[in-house]
């Protein structure tokens, strides 16, 4: 396997940036997870532009356009012989003197990839079945902390979340007000009398799954609901499913004790993802 | 300049660590922030045991002990042939395959170090002039996301804080609630009517230099208050100072528009601090 660099292809063992990176030193980077299906990767535009919304965020005063982004991505599957992919793509602020006060951003890219399963209509899912999960006791970090639309190299938040789980695939993190906000790497949606529920943005990241589930539901016309939301309100749900890049659209068939599952809500909107994802590569 | 990564003494410019390693990917590791005088690293026990306590509220299963971590400072010190210096030791959960969820802790130690004045009685401080501080917008991360008495490779929080600063050489935190907590890598502290105020250790950073300053307080006969304090407390200080191993203890001049400045008790700390560093090094 090659990693791209810094601009440059290497092999993924000796794939390593400085150590006076920012980062590494404080996780001072924005990322963005991408997967390509029959050689295309999957709303490009829209992980693009969330990434630019991070760098934004992270105030980097300077950042790689997303065509010489893409390129990087195109030269990394390439490189790899891979079509059906996952890949990683990071923008750090770059090495500079050990001060937290960021000079002028010099950013470092790394585009790390690995094979996933093909998907689509004729593909198979990543993932064996549906998903396990548990609410913790972590919280998420509040928008004041970090910008929620951020999606940065600082996910301690998220690995002390799936610290706790015992055995189930995913971890749901509440808001410092006891709402229900998301799963460390995923969005949570769920389905009661009909209606599609999700939390609104204010405190999720905003994920590019959960948009196109979003505009599924709308194609479908399946009502869609979003607002803030306690624990109970997924407890009673008929179906549940997390959505992100790399599960799309996975049901959850329960949650603590509580056996949820996916249901012909959940079904409907996972096949018309994979007609969109054959759709965008052929 | 060398670093030491890994094991091995290694020039500055060539130390890195793996796109893979936790450390990058997630800012998954634990750090500390050390100054060497003389030769002699100041409280190393103290710096040691919250490395511990951080690696353990990050789950790491396994940790280098203080005794191998030392000697790899030494190392450092040695090669560089430096006695008055920073040191910056990080310990990372390792390199692992893509997941969030980390498997058995390979800790990386890196350790990067640059010369620093002497400080002490006779020597110099590192700053020029009193501190100037402003009270920014940004939050503290609350303790229930991530614990606040770890100090890790999450730093975005500092540097967004800083990020809003203008021209100050300090961003001041508030917590959620919008109490003062901390500085972005400082504790602050300040005086009124003869009494040294800081805020308590629940939404704060258990700074070494902080505990040391509460040490000679109590030595000095200094009467010390902690607790929770809105902004005001601060603004109506006759004396204010910040901490931080860098630093040591260093006097507020103005935090936004308010001057502040430091004054006999202050001073009297100050130079309790340096007279402990003397006598830390002979």
């Amino acid at each position: 396997m090659r990693y791209h660099v810094g601009g440059e292809l290497v092999p993924a063992d000796e794939a390593s940036v400085s150590v006076s990176d920012r980062g590494f030193r404080y996780g001072d980077a924005g990322f963005e997870t991408l997967r390509a299906y029959g050689g295309t990767v999957f709303r490009w535009d829209d992980h693009a532009e969330r990434l630019a919304r991070t760098l934004d965020a992270l105030g980097f005063d300077d950042r790689p356009d997303a065509r010489d982004l893409r390129e990087r991505v195109r030269e990394t599957l390439a490189a790899n012989d891979l079509e059906d992919a996952y890949v990683r793509v990071s923008v750090t602020r770059g090495a500079q003197s050990g001060k937290l006060s960021p000079g002028p951003a010099d950013p470092t890219v790394v585009v790390v990839t690995k094979p996933l399963p093909r998907g689509g209509t004729v593909g198979e899912d990543v993932w064996d079945a549906p998903a396990t999960a548990r609410v913790v006791e972590t919280r998420r970090v509040p928008s004041e902390a970090l910008p929620s639309h951020a999606k940065t190299h600082n996910y301690l938040n998220g690995v002390l979340a799936r610290l706790e789980l015992d055995g189930e695939d995913e971890a749901l993190l509440r808001d410092t007000a006891g709402n229900l906000a998301e799963g460390a790497t995923s969005n949570v949606f769920w389905v009661r009398d009909g209606v599609l529920h999700t939390p609104a943005l204010d405190d999720v990241l905003p994920g590019i799954t959960r948009r196109v589930v979003r505009e599924l539901a709308a194609d479908l016309d399946v009502p869609l609901e979003t607002g803030t939301y306690d624990l109970d309100a997924l407890r009673g749900a008929d179906e549940a499913f997390l959505t992100n890049t790399t599960w799309e659209v996975r049901p959850v068939r329960r949650v603590g004790d509580t056996a949820i599952g996916g249901g012909p809500v959940t079904d409907r909107l996972a096949d018309a993802f994979d007609e969109r994802v054959e759709a965008a590569h052929y």
